[in-house]
């Protein structure tokens, strides 16, 4: 690797750490830009009203020019679900696999933008050319088939990104994540790896999907005259293939239930990565011709999503599926942290309806522990490692094994999103900051909703609001209607009319002393009767309602 | 045990499974009534602003000349949290166990209610009569000391009501609890037992809380250059003597931060069930007289909650303690199901400044796993079970397990918050339902907060809300002022201020339309607008905000 003109490589993550699911992140040598995938993140808790959070993507903006395409490693909503949101802003083609394309497509679709978008499909061990860099597309294992690591070849050096992975030597559906391939790019020299941090904590090797298989097997023998309903994620379609498997050994039919596992298992098939046996799958129609015992329900809602089919389901909301004693549920997943109490409310439902619940042994994770991060990295055998995909606590248990392999302190980065790292194979240093953020997707508002909007929705919700309104009289001073108080969502007024009396001569009085003392500043006007009515609601409630006077003049 | 007059015991939670915490269950046998503990409930993520949740003890109120005292079975805020509010409504005398009464006491000097409330300290092994009951205090082990089981005696039989629980065989402080006497009281025949549920769903055996004060001795070893802060349950006073314990051995000096966890440190020491040796806990002032390396710091925030004294050391508000690169930071606790996210969070924050965070082998529960389950059951032998204390998936475990001992599954019953379960020892059945529900406490008000308020709120935190607002002529029907439309939560203003003049100009035709078709019903008007803004919002926006008109009248 020589380097041309002594420029460097630039590593610049536009999200991550601070808004974790918001995968993407540039890499820039001199005219060429490429973005390794485009993620979104779903709202953090204090985020009222918002639906997702897509990443700020001015810097590419302002480099437009040079930036060849968005390279994806895999399917999932936090690597490609910010692409419909910033394709708008930053046409480039996207390359991916065959499985990811198809995920990627079905997207477009929804938000009109297959015309407008290059897209290739790459097979795995193919690579393609984007300015000055090389990207080849490596086999991994995960939780969706066809997931890519990227070997980024470029003029300083080639830097490996693993995307999600783990290593399945007994994938279901396809090969192990090619670790032939690991090691002789390893053997040409490695200048840096960004490893999916996720397990970073766990110790020890992440089970084989297959092993999942087995214990569907051992259940479906276990509970021949029970109805069987699986909730597990929309995007696991080798978990549903062996849903499928062992539904189809035990002679029942299989339903497939969740617009969004619907759609994904339809991409799934078309493409040749579901193998289902002639007339196992049938329409939720039809279930009512077939004995409960005969039958599974394989269903999206194993976060306790409240609209997912499942919870419906749990909450007698469901059309089609009523849930019955004697049903057996399986949570193939685990709680997503902040989901877990989502989902035992769900599984709380379900007993209380008679149901049966398992949720042990039923899933693995699709990310690598620590065992498989070390082999990565002892294949790959780095100079700089930069740990990416997790909390900061992943990304510093990675730091932290890399440095028990022997990748010296210095040489390990966490990167900030919007930090940019400039790197070749004499020094790498964080040496400059681009624009980053969060962009709050409401609606169809992209950005409208900001810091201010938020605080007012959290104001809101905390203690409600009340509006004090009154007409005044134009160029005098005269009140000639109210002030009345209007309340929503402080306390119940036919509960409360007390409390409302007062608080209404309370504004009143604060009126009448300003038109006593000639004050004919509305700002002021709004400011007293504001600043007394809260005093007085705090003294009297201990609460601090949105106070919001609105003054008319006629 | 002979049953007078045919009467049956009536058991009856006033909460619990519905409102997971408010424990409070009413024992009634003729006139007589005695209500074990008095818990508090925290909001659901669905109560905005709720700040408590307390039982609605109608049933109490409606039959107070019955009711002759609350027994409590040990200082947990489930058990005894609503005390101050229902008190003043149900003001009966309180028995509980010495640290419990205390605790509780620290309660009701909070509130000014020491006057007029009677209490009365019982010992383990010692009985008190109510009415025609006999209760007989037994001592249990617990994650706060002197906790205690509870023998109702009554007419129609015997019933063991455990309390919260585990077997500890090694208890920090005080005995185990008395197997010997709840062998005993079985051999006399126990009609039914109520169990605590919490960890039915797990197998084997809660380890001692002695395990943890091993694990602190390593890391105290471990670490003799760092500075330790440990984070843990403000009530676990066990838990605390511990880390004494391992800073005392280390020569470290102790500071105890957190107003809850001082609060209760303080009770323990004073009622002598703290052991604290001579100049080892110091004040945090002093914390700076000392090398870091010979401090520990015990603080609340274990959970992650955002004010506690944790969460504001880690993002850098807490005024006396700065984290530091080189600080141990210990997490001796679990997440509760539902605070995972936040937990999480502050460690990322600690990480992020440098820390270290240990959270393994650090926290054993308080409660029984299914072996001591069954063992409880083993010594005492009931005709009925009633699990309580848990989720209906841990009750469920538990009918499971008692099944498994041989109580037959119609013996066993999963009681709903105002069930009336009536025994005796030839049948039990679920013969009536009495009022209950939870009551929401907002800063002092307590139940002026209902559902169509939280709807409200609901609805302005998801969208905010817009209030059109205009000035009518008194008699006539002519617009003298408006319409105006103020938004709050629903957009950036400034941003969106062709949207926000367009919906005026929606609104205004809607009004032009009602002016010329001659309508003058004020409700009609409202609703006009109302539906033509509503509907262009969600046309535009894809979103749902409140919408207030107001008119007022010249």
């Amino acid at each position: 690797m020589k380097n041309i003109n002594n420029s460097k490589l630039k590593i610049i993550p536009l999200g991550g750490l601070e808004q974790i699911g918001m995968n993407i992140t540039a890499f820039e040598f001199e005219d060429s830009i490429i973005v390794v995938d485009c993620g979104l993140s779903f709202p953090e808790d204090d985020m009222l009203g918002i639906d997702l959070v897509i990443p700020d993507v001015t810097y590419l903006k302002d480099n437009i020019s040079k930036v060849k395409g968005f390279v994806i490693t895999h399917g999932h909503e936090d690597h490609i679900g910010a692409l419909p949101y910033v394709l708008r802003e930053v046409n480039v083609p996207i390359y991916a696999t065959k499985l990811t394309m198809g995920i990627i497509e079905n997207k477009l679709k929804e938000h009109n933008l297959m015309r407008s978008t290059k897209r290739k499909v790459i097979k795995h061990g193919q690579s393609i050319n984007l300015g000055c860099f090389r990207i080849e597309f490596i086999r991994t294992n995960h939780s969706i088939a066809d997931a890519a690591a990227l070997a980024i070849y470029s003029p300083a050096g080639i830097v490996l990104h693993t995307g999600d992975f783990k290593v399945d030597y007994t994938p279901v559906f396809g090969d192990t994540i090619d670790l032939q391939r690991l090691g002789e790019i390893g053997k040409k020299g490695v200048l840096a790896v960004m490893c999916d941090s996720t397990n970073a904590e766990r110790k020890g090797f992440t089970m084989s999907e297959k092993t999942v298989g087995i214990t569907f097997d051992n259940i479906f023998a276990e509970h021949k005259d029970n109805r069987i309903i699986i909730a597990t994620f929309a995007s696991n379609v080798d978990r549903v293939q062996q849903i499928i498997n062992s539904a189809y050994k035990y002679g029942r039919k299989v339903v497939v239930e969740g617009r969004s596992m619907v759609s994904i298992i339809t991409i799934a098939q078309e493409l040749g990565y579901l193998n289902v046996p002639d007339k196992t799958l049938i329409d939720i129609e039809q279930l009512k011709n077939y004995p409960e015992e005969q039958t599974v329900i394989i269903t999206t809602g194993s976060q306790g999503e409240s609209m997912a089919a499942l919870s419906r389901m749990a909450s007698s909301i469901h059309k089609k599926v009523t849930i019955m004693p004697g049903d057996l549920i399986i949570f193939s997943s685990n709680p997503i942290p902040g989901n877990e109490k989502a989902v035992s409310n769900v599984i709380n439902q379900l007993i209380a309806k008679g149901a049966d619940v398992i949720f042990q042994d039923t899933h693995v994770s699709g990310h690598a522990c620590q065992e498989e991060i070390k082999l990565i990295y002892s294949l790959l055998k780095p100079k700089y490692a930069i740990p990416v995909h997790g909390e900061f606590r992943h990304l510093k248990a990675q730091a932290n094994l890399v440095k028990e392999l022997g990748i010296p302190k210095e040489n390990v980065f966490i990167m900030r999103s919007g930090d940019v790292l400039e790197l070749d194979e004499h020094q790498a240093a964080i040496t400059d900051r681009v624009q980053t953020g969060a962009i709050l997707v409401d609606g169809l508002g992209v950005g409208d909703v900001g810091n201010i909007v938020l605080r007012d929705r959290q104001r809101l919700a905390e203690d409600g609001i009340l509006i004090v309104v009154l007409t005044l009289e134009k160029y005098g001073n005269q009140v000639l209607a109210g002030p009345d108080i209007v309340s929503r969502g402080f306390v119940y007024v036919r509960e409360s009319e007390d409390l409302m009396e007062e608080a209404k001569r309370i504004v009143s009085d604060a009126l009448d002393e300003c038109m006593d003392k000639n004050i004919t500043d509305w700002g002021k006007i709004k400011n007293i009767m504001k600043d007394s009515l809260s005093d007085f609601l705090w003294k009297r409630t201990k609460r601090n309602p949105m106070i919001l006077p609105i003054i008319m003049e006629v």
